[in-house]
């Protein structure tokens, strides 16, 4: 039996369970599953005979490295900043490393040793950022391999509710952390180019600079801007690319909407509010309102955020029942965004049928033979219920199918790496097909930036 | 003779080293002024025999010593971030200290040492911070000492151009460091507190809730939050007041066109613009703008701001000639705030003959007898020239004053403070009066916080 130890059974860690558990018999596995809970992984193992679940708490150095020395390969689903301490003992113990999160620079300043002791080191290997780079990339290398010059590359990813599971004027619900819903954007202007000239969006204009995407089966949808498009000139050698620009995807209407949260100054997570524990829903937004002696909170909103009478959005805010005086915050010490975030999971948490949904979208612009052409791809993919969830499957299967493919030595690419060489996405991508995970193709006229098909 | 040290001969030194040299005879006192260029100092020393200028950089520790020592007390004009070397010879050679800067926690920790010396450190003493506290607290006392309650407190600065010398749309110019106009506002919610409630204040809508000042004599003004009214009440004892406010004060319409820069990014400071240097003003506009194959800057900005075409913003914006596509931002790794400050810099530097003028504005709630009350005062300062401006005398006398009465012990509190105490602000606002600087005081009906006098 091969050794493999999960770090961390959260929720993105059930179908990678489920994908390693199905294999093991016949790939010789025993899955060994360490966190700070054992039941929770003993949910996840449902006393399959070729799995365990320890008890694992990373700071501990002798319970960590006691499991990691045991195994033969590690897979660390924990937050980002955690998995330092894993990757020293696996460089120490000569153990593979797989990874769903950005390439921290501790992390990458491990390449030389892992290369040294012919280790895999693989991160990014996740949906976002995992499926994006994989399924980016075999559309790039096949451009490239025909002769072709890129000159545009714009991709959008969006964790979704289903539209069986929609069910509310946001057209929104919490598939994955709520925190990083209310904060995102946030600590600096988004940056892109677009027909060479770079571009900014400060974070309170970032909800108001949408664009939509049309996607055929699923309909209308529109995307803001990512703050950090421009590290992908890099990442994928599109050095002198005309247009590159990176975008998150929402249902039409939520961005707007959430602008107003924006505006109002509820999102900020820099201060805290005086007796947060204590503060009604109505006197938080009151907060971000002129002092009156007679006007109501909500004709002061209205007028503050010039919303008429038949704005749909209105109804948005009063959906959250934002307005209500009798419920409290009930949080010490919370920021803006903490009292936010409360009020929103009342009404945007997933109930026990609820689907969730992803939705990745590329355009691939580029010259070849004289001629500009265009290819868009996309992916849509549901949840099958609220243990194997869309974006469990999406983070896990990729991560599953690295590790057991860099076990059997498919995979040989040494050092510290995400997923962007031919020789690792290839056959990932092949097996997730088997699982419903794939691309929709289509070629396309090539119009450069010029999302109104303006005629020049 | 009394040895005076002054370091740093800037703008803000003029009329300090005038007044001094004005009494140097009679009060029988040598001035030194060290600043790292000796011809600054001649310059407003003017052959005075009871003066010398030296070379003087405040980071050479033999230089900065050796004039510490040599003298009786020190005046540091330096930022306020240089002090704390100046402040700790002080303590070692016992010298008395003043200084029109906040005190920062290194300063506020020598205090027991002034005070065992029995030095006075005395800190805060320019305008604002300085006259505003000496002024307020005179009235706050006044109040208290009658039995009144204070209710509200708000108070208001601006340094302004005069009327007579105002020739520009923006009715602006910069009287100060153009660098703190640009970023003014930045680095958190503004935070106050209006009839016991607290209100907070994004940076991109602090432009957008001013308030109107009305000054006899003197017409309409406007007014944004400051930042940080909140820490006010421990420093003036207003703990349980209802209303705490503290704004900064502009011409009207200032705060809406100014709001332009704020919304597209282009006060942004935290990022730099790649080849800034040889970017065209027009193209920075541009940056912050959507990218279109057709459409002109001009459009795309005057939709992208909703700005009509009557509306007198558009003049303030071509006034700037920021759609000037020859002329240069000339500065390397520019940040879009110091690409502005370059922009506006063109236009609205103080010329040869122009003049400017200081406003404060207090308004005092307070209940006395069981019956509620309210004192408004005021003091406008205009510049005699471009030497003696309002700034620098409304920053430099009461330097001045401070220190001669620390000299010959009429001011002997002793250790690190502000002018907050009867003793240290009754002599100095009195003998400002013999150079105009002094408030017009009015009784006014009180009506809470409460600008369009709404019934309730």
């Amino acid at each position: 039996m091969r050794n493999i130890l999960i770090i961390g059974a959260g929720r993105s860690a059930t179908s990678l369970i489920q994908y390693l558990l199905d294999k093991s018999d016949k790939e010789e596995l025993f899955i060994t599953i360490g966190d700070l809970s054992i039941q929770n992984s003993q949910k996840l193992i449902k006393e399959h005979p070729n799995a365990r679940a320890i008890l694992l708490d990373v700071f501990n150095d002798i319970q960590r490295r006691q499991a990691i020395e045991g195994s033969d390969l590690v897979i660390s689903m924990l937050p980002a900043r955690y998995h330092i301490e894993v990757a020293n003992d696996c460089i120490e113990f000569c153990k593979h490393l797989v990874t769903a999160s950005y390439i921290s620079e501790e992390m990458a300043a491990l390449n030389h040793k892992a290369k040294a002791k012919g280790l895999v080191f693989m991160n990014e290997i996740g949906l976002d950022p995992g499926i994006d780079h994989m399924s980016a990339m075999q559309v790039i290398d096949r451009i490239r391999a025909k002769g072709g010059k890129m000159l545009l590359f714009e991709s959008f990813t969006g964790g979704l509710i289903a539209p069986e599971s929609d069910d509310n004027l946001w057209h929104y619900k919490f598939t994955w952390n709520p925190r990083n819903v209310v904060l995102a954007g946030q600590g600096g202007a988004a940056e892109f180019i677009q027909e060479g000239t770079y571009k900014y969006i400060p974070y309170h204009r970032l909800f108001r600079r949408t664009e939509f995407l049309d996607i055929e089966g699923h309909g209308r949808f529109e995307a803001y801007a990512n703050r950090n498009s421009l590290k992908y000139r890099s990442v994928y050698g599109l050095k002198d690319i005309l247009t590159l620009y990176r975008g998150t995807i929402r249902r039409v209407g939520f961005s707007k909407a959430w602008n107003m949260f924006v505006q109002l100054g509820m999102t900020d997570d820099s201060y805290t509010i005086p007796d947060s524990e204590n503060l009604s829903y109505r006197n938080f937004v009151n907060m971000f309102l002129p002092y009156s002696p007679t006007d109501s909170v909500e004709l002061k909103l209205r007028h503050n955020l010039k919303i008429d009478q038949d704005d749909l959005m209105w109804g948005k805010l009063v959906e959250l029942d934002i307005f209500n005086a009798d419920k409290k915050i009930g949080i010490k010490n919370a920021t803006p965004a903490m009292a936010l975030q409360k009020i929103l999971m009342d009404k945007w948490t997933l109930q026990k049928d609820d689907k969730d949904m992803i939705v990745m979208y590329h355009k691939f612009g580029y010259e070849l033979d004289g001629e500009k052409k265009q290819i868009d791809s996309h992916m849509v993919i549901k949840g099958d219920n609220q243990v194997h969830t869309a974006m469990a499957k999406t983070v896990g299967l990729p991560v599953a199918i690295a590790a057991l493919k860099i076990l059997n030595e498919e995979i040989t690419t040494y050092g510290v790496q995400l997923p962007i060489s031919k020789a690792v996405y290839e056959p990932i991508l092949k097996e997730m097909e088997n699982y419903g995970i794939e691309f929709v193709e289509r070629a396309t006229t090539y119009l450069g930036y010029n999302p109104d098909n303006v005629a020049g």
